[in-house]
């Protein structure tokens, strides 16, 4: 079943160890589409300037990734330049020119009302809940969110996540945003507020699901060459929902499963700058990596 | 088969958030003994000053931990002061009183110099190498380090890694080492010196296994209470290798149920100051928490 995204969509501009590229294609939504094309539809809303190449989002639509909800503003679109340090798990960032994102208003198509799936990838808890008053009646809601909302939008990000299912932050952010300087004291306090299953983000040390009082781990994918982490949280959450939604039960062993896809893609992405490497990738070349990552966890 | 340890006995002063001990018994030698004595004997070599009490040692006794390597030297025992951070991920010595243990010889009694097993816990190579020396044909040689060997003794760092069969490191500690900014880089690196096997430790994040060109991973045990750290790679090594000098086969699939069983007796140390969980663990409630692990690693 098909999933609605919301997010940004972006040029990026970014230097790491191993080089720098000037003005690709980037943003939260797009990194999602890419990895959960691999394994359903995807709808997405977004915006983009005047100056925006659409032709660039080709082998997204020849994976069935819909852009009805892709608003063309006069102007210019999203820019960030971030600098990666040399062990890759901090960056500096060096712009942020919202041009046409900073007016954006997620006026969500007719069409994708009903999604059954929807992910709030992280922008202003504001505008996420705007997106949650039009959909109808949604099986899953997954929200992402960052450091800056909790920061100076608590009221709409708690909001948010009572609205949530499932979500997915972090291991910093979620101890700033319960307070707390333990994460299962923390993963707990998310449950309380409404959510059913929380996932979190590790970085280079994989990432783990909270569901059913109990939790499960799974590693980043061991590589030899990273060249740019730029979108693999977004990558990680479009292998994560785009497998549970080709999944006709949500238990415990598929959102297991869903985790573990997760890592998977988000593993692609770093292995190239900008979407080239999830451009390249077929859905072999993912079960593959699945099938080899599945070794390296059984005992 | 029983295990020859060499390393440190002390008396540890040590603040956390959760309190503050003083004169607490600790040293690598004891929280590996009280560990791997789950599964199988161990022969300590270690060194106390004449202040020690001996009586504290009861329970490892009590265990079939061998105390003929213990030499009791005129004046104090080594004595080490710590302070963690409030995230428990960072601390800073507050002091560092050798004493004894700064003249320390490991002088390996003849009724250990046929140890199959044998653990190198963290002291200066040169002894570490020395101990080599005199032990006959052992099956198994594991080697533990710290950053203070890289900066100042990388030589004979550098002999004592190539004559062991499987190295125990942090992460950093691994990357300071061989240089590398990849840890997959850096395993190889290591597999290359000589041993067959890498155990890289990531404190709150778990441990992973290098062998046969491939990864195993382990995450730590998720603790709503994290008491004191003090003692828990020493803990690992311990349950890691205890459970494999229990095991006839050193198959992959043991390697791996050692490694977690590593994480779990690590799991019991963090709860509590010193050694006060790891005296009070029974071999069921290990097999209980193992059981529980295995659950979250399967799916």
């Amino acid at each position: 079943m098909s999933i609605l995204v919301v997010g940004s969509i972006a040029y990026d501009t970014i230097e790491t160890p191993a080089g720098k590229i000037d003005d690709a294609l980037g943003g939260s939504t797009l990194y999602f589409s890419a990895a959960a094309s691999l394994f359903t539809d995807v709808n997405v809303v977004g915006v983009v300037g005047s100056d925006f190449e659409k032709e660039a989002l080709g082998f997204l639509k020849a994976r069935d990734v819909n852009f009805d909800g892709l608003y063309v503003e006069e102007g210019k679109t999203f820019r960030w330049g971030g600098r990666y340090h040399k062990n890759m798990n901090q960056r500096d960032t060096l712009f942020t020119d919202l041009n046409v994102f900073e007016t954006f208003e997620p006026n969500i198509p007719e069409q994708y009302k009903n999604s059954d799936y929807i992910f709030l990838a992280n922008i202003d808890p504001v505008l996420q809940l705007h997106v949650l008053e039009q959909v109808k009646k949604p099986k899953l809601v997954v929200l992402d969110t960052m450091n800056l909302w909790i920061d100076i939008r608590r009221e709409a990000l708690e909001e948010v996540v009572c609205k949530s299912d499932i979500v997915i932050i972090n291991d910093e952010e979620l101890m700033q945003f319960t307070g707390e300087d333990n994460f299962v004291k923390a993963a707990k306090k998310i449950i309380e507020m409404g959510p059913s299953k929380l996932v979190i983000k590790r970085g280079e040390y994989g990432a783990l699901l909270y569901s059913n009082d109990t939790f499960f781990f799974a590693p980043a994918f061991p590589l030899e060459k990273v060249v740019d982490p730029t979108g693999a949280g977004d990558t990680f959450a479009g292998g994560f929902l785009g497998f549970l939604a080709s999944q006709e039960v949500h238990d415990e062993n598929s959102l297991r499963s869903a985790l573990v896809y997760g890592c998977t893609t988000a593993s692609f992405t770093v292995e190239d700058f900008s979407l080239d490497c999830l451009r390249e990738i077929s859905k072999e070349g993912l079960e593959e990596r699945f099938a080899e990552f599945k070794k390296m966890m059984v005992f």
